[in-house]
């Protein structure tokens, strides 16, 4: 179970490794949002997003005979990308195991990276436990979860203990905290920074309409399926439900869930363009949607938004930019 | 003339006020330049561009009653959206000259920021100086030069001692450091401030390709013009010839300009988006380009790239985005 004892551990771990986002802000999206809005901007961290943290944290914490045997991940995505160049600096091998469909960027990122890739067919029902197993047991890699994991949790829990101490640089302590949410590895190990060390900060989970498992989750008290794996432009935290270990979290320490639709994701993703200088996914600008369309649902001077990821497709950012014309 | 005093005294006025940007990195990039490639990214300053920094250290070193009146600035770009924040900041007015036919969206940002925008007749001959000599003796105005300043210097110099510190952290105390130039306010203030804290960082100044006066001046040892006075994309940096206070300085300090297409300026606004997650303007892409497409004129084991700005037309982010395919 994380606590902020290992975050505080894991934050020392960073120290150096990871980037320290700022904060930052635009008049133009306080004028939308009817409130002052703080960005912290992990599209920034190194990889394009917060998995970095997780990723190092997790990795730098193994004990060094395990580690030099590698690390090993299943994704196809930003935890693909974290887990990669954590491994590469540390100096141990990587192996991430990826859908034979995935996109070729992605997979020569991954590669480019220094991570081994090992495809498997999803389609026709190949399993990537058991490719995983196998190759744990045979070459002694240790699998880093993309979320339920202690170590992950604390590496993204990094974040909240910045966000406590920038808040209060920018003479915030009472505000919702908005987090895109997938599994949920983000939104509790900020949930379980804040609450220790700026308790008047409260995390909220954002998600896309139609994958709100997490706000949903919340508000009967029990794990909720989302109905469909995938449908939205929001890749990036599209998971089925909230995990084992983040849920316990999300519910003693979060208020409720928000949620926008796709175009209200890509129009956020426009302002950030437009106001931030920053290049958004989708999934990654949730949470600056709620706070500049769901301004009714959130109370406060102020809110703090954390953007997770940046790693979009061109053809998709261009759509999102056409949002604004 | 600006002294490093006086750029240790903007960076005390500007402490809390304007942001200290991070130094980026990404592997990819440091595989196309063939170094390490370590990125200051001013385009996430205030008002998306380091404009923001001389604006406020020339408007706080002006007397309280003389600033009160309030200030003026000629510009249709960076400059003006830069004076018109830092003195709503102030609580002062800014009243911003613009040609009648700037593009809308630059007038419209700026009024939202506060200033009066007065708007005058540039094809038919009527003079911005005669219309702000009127303002300025009628209302007490003080005029914001955009470069050929000494406190704006200063204020773009505090670019350098942050670049000072923070290559020392990264461990690099000798390398290029390539800066966006137009009329030089930003480079012969980097230049300043890095001569005295970190002597092994040499400046050089980057320009499109047709418009490298402050390269051709540099090679000369005398003031030269542009031929044109536009017709490159990288408009934020079109000036026509460098400044009378900085061409000194950069005469004294720089090392050899570097110059680029606007079609590498183009390709360079891709990379940043692609590895950086930086939304940057072509103008301030042009010493990125220079250093992922100018490896062989740059010697040593690191280069530092600075990003001017980031306030770039949909339009042309999106022709950007194109060169990736």
């Amino acid at each position: 179970m994380t606590s902020l004892t290992m975050i505080e551990a894991a934050a020392q771990r960073l120290q150096g490794h990871a980037r320290l986002t700022p904060l930052l802000s635009s008049p133009f999206l306080d004028d939308i949002a009817g409130r002052r809005v703080l960005v912290k901007p992990e599209c920034l961290q190194h990889t394009g997003s917060f998995k970095f943290r997780g990723a190092w944290s997790a990795v730098s914490a193994l004990d060094p005979e395990t580690r030099s045997r590698g690390v090993l991940a299943f994704s196809s995505g930003n935890h693909a990308q974290g887990v990669a160049f954590a491994a590469r600096e540390h100096g141990i091998p990587a192996v991430i195991v990826m859908p034979e469909d995935a996109p070729k960027l992605k997979i020569d990122n991954t590669r480019a990276l220094g991570a081994e890739v090992v495809l498997y067919d999803r389609v026709n029902g190949e399993s990537r436990e058991a490719i995983g197993e196998e190759l744990s047991q045979t070459r002694g890699l240790t699998l880093i979860r993309p979320y339920d994991e202690p170590q992950v949790i604390a590496g993204q829990g990094t974040t909240g203990l910045e966000i406590a101490q920038q808040a209060a640089e920018a003479g915030v302590s009472k505000a919702d905290v908005l987090v895109c949410c997938g599994g949920g590895g983000l939104t509790s190990g900020i949930a379980l920074a804040l609450v220790a060390k700026a308790p008047g900060l409260r995390v909220r989970p954002c998600e896309p309409v139609g994958f709100d498992d997490v706000a949903r989750s919340l508000s009967t008290g029990q794990i909720e399926q989302n109905p469909a794996p995938s449908g939205s432009i929001c890749d990036a935290i599209l998971t089925p439900a909230p995990g084992d270990l983040t849920f316990p979290i999300m519910s003693d320490l979060c208020g409720p869930g928000l949620s926008v639709s796709d175009e209200e994701a890509l129009q956020a993703t426009a302002q950030a363009f437009l106001r931030l200088k920053l290049v958004v996914e989708p999934g990654g600008a949730v949470a600056l949607a709620s706070a500049l369309y769901r301004a009714d649902d959130i109370v406060g001077d102020a809110v703090i938004v954390v953007i997770s990821g940046g790693n979009v497709d061109p053809a998709v950012f261009r759509s999102a930019l056409e949002t604004l014309t």
